[in-house]
């Protein structure tokens, strides 16, 4: 194992609002909207987000128990059998960062919003980098 | 800004092995090769991570440097103009937080072969997910 001097501090730049009580399992299958209100000193940031296009979210499963070594391999609702942690999207992970790809309708200065959101209301937002494919 | 109370702590989970001195600008411009050799204690988690597959893999911008208001936009150097960080892929970012997609190319235990690194040699890796594009 690293040892603590290794340890990453992530600071979070904004967090999820959603009215919604739905919890989808993926953003695939997700047309929940809501909005990423995010600090005002990284509004500058937010310069070309334009609608219609995809962002990819980075956000913190600020909900999630800690790892444990049972949780290496997990069997998700919907499968038949386990499989390995970094096969699969489970908020239980060794580091609990998840990763979700939201489209915008709109933005207003630091806010953005967006749908096919899979996050809680509330949930710490860690950064918003373009989506780009595997070229064909 | 949110307290250091909210800070997220990571671990990273293994490290990136690369002979290459070239460093392409992004994954989707790279064939270079290398090996992610993760951690023993999550082993039984690379479980269904196959040849021939596309990994997401996050990792740690360990050498860049502190994140400043100066940074919230850049002009890149393929750019013509300055963009928003978050509508690009830089890695001086609000959190050093890289996110490539890279092509496996075998697996022996713990260790992965891949190719389409964009990642110095002795990146910390932070997590692997599915890569999973958005559904046409």
């Amino acid at each position: 194992m690293v040892n603590d001097a290794d340890m990453i501090r992530l600071r979070p730049i904004g967090v999820v609002h959603t009215a919604t009580a739905e919890m989808p399992r993926h953003w695939t299958q997700s047309d929940v909207e809501g909005i990423l209100e995010i600090d005002p000193f990284y509004e500058a940031g937010l310069a070309d987000i334009e609608p219609g296009q995809y962002i990819m979210v980075l956000f913190h499963f600020d909900r999630s128990p800690s790892f444990s070594e049972a949780m290496l391999t997990q069997t998700q609702p919907h499968g038949d059998r386990p499989k390995g942690v970094f096969s699969i999207c489970s908020p239980r992970r060794p580091n609990p960062i998840g990763q979700s790809v939201l489209k915008v309708i709109r933005r207003q200065g630091r806010r953005i919003w967006v749908k096919g959101l899979d996050m809680f209301d509330g949930t710490p937002i860690i950064d918003i980098k373009p989506y780009v494919e595997v070229p064909r």
